[in-house]
């Protein structure tokens, strides 16, 4: 019996995946500072938007909502009547500084048991790091249990230093790992997606050339079959 | 006298470790995210359940078990009337949270005294070291030796770093070394085996190119004798 | 709706960036020793002082007023009038030694209730990581945080080692990174400014040559479209 | 007057070392996983089986002996009838988990004082490294210096991780040291041994080609004068 | 107004940074042992000294005055009747192992006090890093300070590892960097100086081939404009 | 008035370094293992004890006296009739197990003050990181500034790791630095000996080929000018 996929929003992808992302599944997202992680995520969300399933987008960067939305609606696929409605928001961030990390599996939980939805970002899960220290690779064990107990596709965005590939604590645990690249080539900076694992998925390997503009959000330029 | 050998499950593999991998010993298949260790572990216990050989398959990761069967469906030789029959399942991620070193390796005895297996697979053994922390070397230590007073050949899947070759805190403990590895040629990944020690065992050294697909699982491409 | 944005003051610069800084947001300005991080932030604050915008001027190294105004006036476009009123000054460099993370936190806010500015530098935000220590990185959390409740562009310098890129522990809570980089070329040093990331923001990416003089700060010396 | 030396038992070392190890010595064979460590130790002690010297082995690995037996006697040059015998065993493994260091030292010299041996073998010395942790360097200091209250030379094997030549820790202590050395050239593996330093010794030096089977063990295929 | 500025008593170095070391300020002169960090730092003092400047030579190091003088009139320059005179001396090193870094700034502002110096050398620096530890960082912060609140320019040097840069501990707080190179070329160790910051200054950049006697001290062998 | 110089005993050494050691001082050599830091020492002793100069072994490794004097006798310039007279012994490695670091000190200044050597050895000195640990930095220190008080040429030998170029945490404190070096050049080792620094001295710089045998220790192949 084959899996269930859902379109991931990222052209070109798909065809790189079977069809799109297993259903359910716990996909990693890594890449650096300016790689494009929250617009692959926002993306992910609003391509279930516009067929009508419902998403949750946690954030663990603590600043207003506002501030937030200002960003993100420079993006065109980004549409403001998603925002509260198919796409639901936590801010984690707020609640970090006071919480123990048994306290905010509850909190995530609780909302998502509120939104059910069937898409899930959490942008981005390497701040735990930075705040829970000792406790962190635990947490990172517990919360993907957890949303795998939930029927949702859920996108982990990693922040990684440069140079690093992927933040090798959580890759153990998750079903996939897509990487965000880009590295110096004749003075100027290319940008590449590349899958590293996918279980149960005959994907597609090797760097491919990526585009990301306010307009379209990341677009596989040419996938290699 | 010759050591007794068991097929190991991946076509090309036993002509290079002549004839199959030494019963009992403790085996390490170590590779980084996406190297096919898992495939490797339940290519080798579906070997055995072919041949009416017991099967133990230990996870360190604490998934529900419907999740893990419906990605391990999707490799073709994954039969499910094998599971719970010819190969039995323990989930020791969820256990992992609550239990000291010496309750683990309990139950982990326990098990294997209850469903008397001729091949063990944990998978990942390298899960430990983020939950056990201090204790781990210890664990690790005591784990071999334990798994060395049964009759049965046991794979430890270990995931490493990116650039790391294996985990050197087990390296010294296990019988053999085989490493899964990936590198990045002109554009794309390339896949490899490489067995780096087995005792008692005239084996090819070198890299060997493989394939892996859900169809077959992992292939040695060409042995170079 | 596009972002509001203010000239940057770095001639050549606000090309790259769809026209200056989106206001309000907080922007890393990363480098090595002697890259013109705190030129950088000097003429931040004079393009506003110009405009009559208000700027607020945090230094973190403990030194006689006099002495930074004495390094500062040799910089041409920095007028003396300007400074106690067009831009403000705060020495949190005498007061760190004694105060809190939270204290520190209050007395930033506090000069920013009072100066209300447009724009602001923390020059350099790394000096934190030498003296609080353990609470770093819970402070770089907290302060951006804050910084966003504000009407404010602010500019952050980081000092970092040769070699390395960008502070990497505060990276995710900014809105975008700008590298200062220096390399030697055939045994001289060769100056670039690149822009990592900006939320919001089609930037051009990779190196620009940038020149660095007393009488005109930092030049982009040609941008490549 | 010239060292007394004692044949090392590998085919074409002793030519490179004025004839064989000193007696009394203590020897350093460190190498990675794979490189041949414990055939060069058992070899060692068959070589003086073979004239009727006294061996003692002493392993840190905790598996059954029948288990090491069964590996060992792949290796034709192990003769079973000298295992009690010319070569007596001492499983310091099963007691490292118990035992202070202190202990462990009284355990190895009681042995030692019973067997009185002329050849020991110590395989591998770095385990101690895992377990004893805190007082591992003390304790590498005491064992050099109780082995040389002993009429005998010895083996210590010491197990590095890839890339690393020898446990600088144990090398200031030791009378030599030999490196068992495998690189990767032009798809496969060569392996090499080297003499980094041999006290009162005009060693060759410089990396000379080896060849391990199970039935030679090791042997120096070609030594450049 | 332009800054104030000294002869930095090195031939070719004033021609490269507007005519001299900014007065006051503060500068370290970084470079691996043998680089001529001690006779930099002599050299600045005698220009001032025969200038009818006065100066003070701090030292970290603890050895015998005379331990020192033996080896600094070695150097043509170092007039034996500047000592006492022109040029005070403060062994640090003697009292380093009972004062709390407390002590030390004020051993060190009582002794400025007294002499009233123009030019200050403090040599090593980082010797304060072995023997303060925790402190160390917190000293550096404060010691600058400190010096920064007296009318003279200081010279402080810091030793550092081969294939390090500069002591990246201190830089941000220092006024200028000054390296003092070497790299071995066809087998023979070239040396060099190089200006990496400098406030207030439009200095040259890249490396200077130096020349280092015991008749001249350090010379900038060429200068290129 | 120029420095005291004493013959190192190193042929071809005297001539880079303006005649021989400046006496007193405190000489660093540095080597990774095997590039012959003990006959360094052991020659330099003799070369006194030829000229009727008292001299001090003080070894740190723990080993009997029997044992080292066997290994060192293969020295042909190591006479059996020094020993005990111009060269006098002090195993330091049998104490250091029981003495805290000022007890240490106190034995080595008590038989300084016993023997009153002009020559002194410390071999080598890195042992004390491994026994003392957190007091190491110091006790360097302490060492270093009590040899100054005597009148003697000490050389400390110091053990660094492959790679390493000398033990920087000592390195300041040495009045002169030389490298004993090996590298690989076309699959044999070669030798050299490298002067980093020699205070008061106009030494030759750069790697010089250097051959060591049993006969006559340490040469200086060639000495370029």
């Amino acid at each position: 019996m084959p899996l269930t996929r859902i379109p991931s929003g990222i052209p070109g992808l798909d065809e790189m995946i079977e069809g799109g992302f297993p259903f359910p599944s716990v996909i990693l997202v890594a890449g650096s500072a300016g790689t494009g992680k929250t617009t692959f995520g926002l993306k992910f969300l609003c391509e279930g938007a516009a067929n009508h399933e419902q998403g949750l987008y946690i954030t663990t960067l603590s600043e207003p909502t506002q501030w937030m939305l200002r960003f993100a609606s420079q993006l065109d696929f980004m549409r403001p009547e998603y925002f509260g409605e198919e796409i639901q928001y936590l801010d984690l961030g707020a609640k970090m500084r006071d919480m123990t990390s048994a306290q905010l599996l509850e909190a995530i939980e609780e909302k998502i048991a509120e939104v059910i939805p069937q898409r899930i970002v959490i942008d981005p899960i390497t701040v735990f790091g930075t705040m829970l220290k000792g406790d962190y690779r635990s947490f990172l064990f517990d919360i993907t249990t957890r949303l795998k107990n939930w029927n949702a596709t859920t996108v982990l965005t990693g922040e990684v230093s440069p140079g690093e590939m992927y933040p090798a604590e959580i890759a153990y645990a998750v079903d996939a790992i897509v990487l965000l690249l880009q590295s110096e080539e004749a003075g100027t900076r290319r940008k590449y997606l590349e899958i590293i694992k996918m279980r149960g998925t005959n994907h597609q390997s090797g760097k491919q050339s990526i585009d990301i503009t306010g307009a379209n959000g990341i677009t596989v330029l040419k996938a290699r079959f």
